[in-house]
Formats: structure tokens, C-alpha cells, sequence
């Protein structure tokens, strides 16, 4: 590790590129006291950082010939775009120039370049997504949320040990509630997998397992882990976003139904826009992949600066806690009932 | 068909039994000129049937001896329990004696006695329970909803096929717009389950696939019906239910944050209860198991008396319109596909 953590920001990534990422990213830099480094086209970068104050930010720019489409294949961004700024910020990582990386560019080719440039840590099968979505009380962490569509109960096993990991660290939970996704609370309920799945975790060293959780229990704040496959999670994730946008589309609706209602909703702007910010995906930045030599955080395509910013802090966070110490620890305690799953 | 669809209803089952079952089930008989045959035990039910006004109802009753309990299993129900109200009820559409059952039991009892004892339509694979979910405009269907856990490509298919039949019938949607959930909208995303099922339903007749559906498209009212596997369906309606109260609460407490907001949430009282009974799955009343010899129609545990009587009235419209003839057609049309996809 770096004295101060050094964060490689894919600068050329997300919906609204240079113009969003370097305001966040050098916003994140002064106020948590992070180096970042700015991958990308050196002229645009260079001119949206002419646009704000720089003084005692640490920064660098990293220069990146070439970006990827959104309609890329994530195995052709690997193979032919060696010179994108997502591949160039995880060879940075890879070389021990930066401890991470954070981009808001195609998730799919942050998470294949990942994976393949930077490497995963020692005994971990599959590197998994984590998502972080707002409950009734504290937030809860789904994962995986789409790294892996297809999975072994062995990896929905390790995904357990991960999220466990990062939630004890990320999110100062003293002793995590890790749960298996399912279709019932009863023991021996769920698919193949996750019946399987669920043996594993109940002999699973070093962490507190309780069980299986159902759909409906993921939003009440009860639990702290909910541990899926990157084909499930990926629909609960998109979901939550899609349901929560539809439902105060809705309520806009009752409020606009009438004078009255419209009075009420103008007495009750104020809560409301804390309430709006309570479930706004932007205060918790992005999903990070773990399990990585390093760390790579997926943003969302649509991420504001201030999402960046928090994404960056994120991976700052990570790094100073050595959260990649403690989830290696885990998953070498582990190891034995991996090697047992996987066999047979 | 008999003239007035006659339909068994489980008066044994949900959490608060025939004090809530019978009042329901006369309503549905009285509303939609049903014939209700109330199944259970004798004395409770006349007791239930004495409290209300009961002039020009169609009903009987059938004695059953048992009832199943919430924790038992549906395969010993199946095989110990031949006196419970739910296979009285199923074994009533077995002998012709009835068109369909209704209950707010055990839903996996009534799913395992649907499949056993009703049976299944010719040519169909695996029967699938098709939920009901509000969005921002009209509902969407989303199957299955939990019969199956472990799914084939070609049960997928199959599942979007009945969709299809139930969606014209039922929801008197001209050209449902059937979709495969998954993990992204171009073809070539999602699990191999998925990519094959993909595969199928392009090449499926009498269909009108879309392609493709992500979790965030679900609940704006764009997609009809929605595919995916048991476990995944049975995630995704729990989760909204759960998603939703957990929204209604934390807007509670908005509304109770302050002397203004509780004035604004007086004056929007009468739009918000609009709002609340726009999103109240007792307004579909059950989820019905398609793909049998007949229809069986799951409930909600906590099904109040509308919930009933809205499940009953389904299940009469399922038998006036003959949706099981088309079901039953449609399944036979693409029965080459599905024979192909079984062999590979």
C-alpha cells in the first residue's frame, strides 16, 4: 500500500465523461486526502481541470490513447483496446502504481479487466460485484450483483466470506448478518444451488450466518449481507432501481391528483427530499468487484460527480483498512470446504 | 364446462381461515354468478354461512376432515393428508364435479395437489404459477412465480407461452408483449438457461416476444408478461411487495417528521389511499397455477375476504372464456420446439 492511497479514475468513462468524472474525482482527492490518477485523453482532461480549483489536490494524468463503446463486447475490449483508459487504469494497478480503480464506463469490460489485468487475490474462485442498496435502516450489501450469471454453491459460498469482509469494514458492522437469497426461511428450501450453498455456509469459519433471507426481507434493514448469484442479484439490484423510480413517479402523480393533494405535497417537500435522498443510489457511489488484487469500483453509466466521489472515498476506505488483508484471511480459513465443494 | 362455473374453494386454508374464506366466497358467487363449493369442515363453515345473507347464492358444501398446517410438507400432505380441504377440493376438479379450486392455504400444497391430482394439460411441461403485479399503468404477469426452482430452457418457453394465453384472456391484452427477464436487453445476455430459452421464444408461434426484459423494466408497464424461472420469479414478487411496504413506511414516517409535513399528509390523505389500493395485491386476489386439467388459483396466507372473492371471480372468467383451450392450442403449436429443445 501507498502512504496515501492512490485511486486510477477511469476519466473518460460514464454517461457525461471528463466533465463529471474529474470534478469527483478531484473533489474526492481533497476531501479524503487521496492521490487520484486521471486516466484518459490528456486535452479534455486538461480543460475541465482549467474549470476548478486544484490547490493541495493530489492528482496526476495518465495519458490514455483510445475509449470503449458502449455496445463493445467486454472479451473484445480486452483482447483489442489495450490502450483504453479502463485497461490503462488496471495495468496501474497491476504494476503497483495505483492501489485501485474506479470507472463509470462499462461495467462489463471494469469487471473483465479486472478480473484478467489485475488479477484475483489467492483462493478466491470467482471475483463478485457488491451492491449497495438502501434498507429502512442501514444499508444492505447484494452480492453477487452480475459479475457471475452462472454459479456453483461453492461461489455463492465465497461470495459470503467476501460481502461478510467488506461489510466489516466498509460498513463498521461489528458481526454482519450474511444470508443466502431464497424462496423460504425454512433450511432446505431454495434451488440446487442454494441448498447446497447453504450447507457450506453453515460450517462457514469466521462469520455469522443466519440463514436464508426471501425476497422480501432484503429492504427492512434486518439483514447486512444478502448473498445471490450474478444472474439473480443483477435483477434484484436493476430492480430495486426500476421499483423505487416507478413508485415516486406514482406518488407524483397523487400529488399533482388535485389542489389539495398539491398543497400536502408543497408542506411536505422539505422530508421529501430527504427521504429522496435516503434511497439515491448516488450516496454510496458504486459496486465494488471483490476478490481482486487491488479493487475495481463499477459506477453507474449515469453517475454524478458526486457519486464519483463517493466511489473513490469508497475505494480509499478499502485500501486504508486493508479490507483485501481481512477477506483473504477469510477466505483461507475457509479453504478446506471450497476444496470439499468443489470436488464433488 | 359445466353452465355456471363451479369453483372448489379451500374454505380451510389462509391465516384466518373460514371467518374470512366464506364471506369472500359467497360474495364472488353472488357478484359474478359463480356456483362456490365451500370445502372444510361442516359445523365451522355453517357457522360462518349463518352471519350472512346468503338469498340467491349458488353454494354447497363439501365435507373435508382435515387440514394441512403451515409446516408441514407439501409431498407429505400429498401422500398422508387425503382428507384435507385442499385435496377434497383438487380431487372435486379431478371428477369433474368442479372447474377449478381456489386457496389461501399452503401454497405449496396446492401447488403439489394441482400438478398431482388435477394433472396436467397435454404437451405441457411443468406448470407454472403466474403473479399478478401492479406497475405504473396496467398490470404485468410475471411466470413463474415459484412452482419451479430448477427450470430447463424449454420450460422458460413453455412458461411464456401460458403467459401469453392467460394475458389475453385474463388481462384482455390484445398482443401481450411477452419478455424474458434477464440481465441485459440485447439478445446474447444472461445465464445459459436464459440464452437458450432466448433462442426458442424467437422462433416460438402465436407469440408476441419482445425480447429481453431487465429488472428496472418490470414495473413501468411497458412489458405484459415477464419469464423467468421459479426462484428468480418468486425473488422478484416478494421483493416488491416487500420493496413497496418498505417504501410506504419510510414515506410515514416523512409525513410524520415534523408539524408540516403532517399537515401536508392530511390534505393528500384521500389521493394516497388511492395510491395504497393501486399497489394492493388484494386487487388481483391469487396467483393462478397454469398449465392443469382445470385451474387452481394460489392466495396470499393474509387473502381478506376481497382477495378471495377477486381469486374466485378469476377463476370463473378463466372457465367462461375457455383460456385452458387456448393454452392448450398454443403449447400444441410450438410442441416441435419444445420436443427439440428436450432432446438437445
Amino acid at each position: 500500500m501507498n502512504e496515501r492511497p492512490i485511486i486510477a479514475v477511469d476519466a473518460m468513462g460514464g454517461d457525461f465523461g471528463p466533465s463529471v468524472v474529474v470534478p469527483g474525482a478531484i473533489e474526492a482527492a481533497r476531501l479524503h486526502d487521496l492521490h487520484v490518477q486521471l486516466v484518459g485523453d490528456t486535452p479534455k482532461l486538461e480543460a475541465e481541470l482549467a474549470k476548478i480549483d486544484l490547490a493541495n489536490v493530489h492528482f496526476d494524468i495518465v495519458q490514455a490513447d483510445d475509449v470503449v463503446h458502449m455496445n463493445e463486447k467486454p472479451s473484445d475490449i480486452l483482447r483489442r483496446k489495450k490502450n483504453a483508459s479502463i485497461q490503462v487504469a488496471c495495468r496501474l494497478v497491476k504494476e503497483g502504481a495505483a492501489d485501485g480503480v474506479v470507472s463509470a464506463g462499462h461495467s462489463g469490460a471494469t469487471v473483465a479487466c479486472g478480473m484478467f489485468i489485475m488479477g484475483r487475490l489467492p483462493g478466491v474462485e470467482r471475483p463478485a460485484l457488491a451492491a449497495l442498496l438502501p434498507t429502512e435502516k442501514n444499508p444492505v450489501v447484494v452480492l453477487d450483483a452480475g459479475a457471475n450469471v452462472d454459479c456453483r454453491p461453492y461461489h455463492l459460498f465465497q461470495f459470503g466470506l467476501m460481502g461478510d469482509a467488506f461489510a466489516r469494514d466498509l460498513l463498521s458492522y461489528a458481526a454482519p448478518r450474511v444470508s443466502l437469497l431464497s424462496i423460504g426461511e425454512e433450511e432446505g428450501k431454495g434451488n440446487c444451488q442454494v441448498k447446497e450453498a447453504y450447507e457450506l455456509l453453515k460450517m462457514a469459519q469466521n462469520i455469522n450466518f443466519i440463514g436464508n433471507a426471501e425476497g422480501r426481507d432484503i429492504f427492512t434493514g434486518d439483514i447486512d449481507v444478502v448473498i445471490c448469484d450474478g444472474f439473480v442479484g443483477n435483477v434484484v439490484v436493476k430492480m430495486s432501481e426500476g421499483l423505487a423510480a416507478s413508485l415516486i413517479r406514482m406518488l407524483k402523480r397523487v400529488f399533482t391528483s388535485g389542489l389539495l393533494p398539491a398543497l400536502g405535497g408543497m408542506l411536505a417537500k422539505g422530508a421529501f427530499k430527504h427521504f429522496a435522498r435516503t434511497i439515491d443510489y448516488a450516496e454510496y457511489g458504486g459496486a465494488p468487484l471483490l476478490g481482486l488484487h487491488g479493487l475495481a469500483i463499477v459506477c453507474h453509466g449515469r453517475s454524478s460527480a458526486r457519486a464519483m466521489s463517493n466511489a473513490i472515498k469508497m475505494s480509499g476506505t478499502f485500501v486504508r483498512k486493508g479490507t483485501n488483508d481481512r477477506l483473504a484471511e477469510t477466505i483461507l480459513a475457509n479453504e478446506e470446504l471450497t476444496r470439499f465443494s468443489r470436488a464433488i
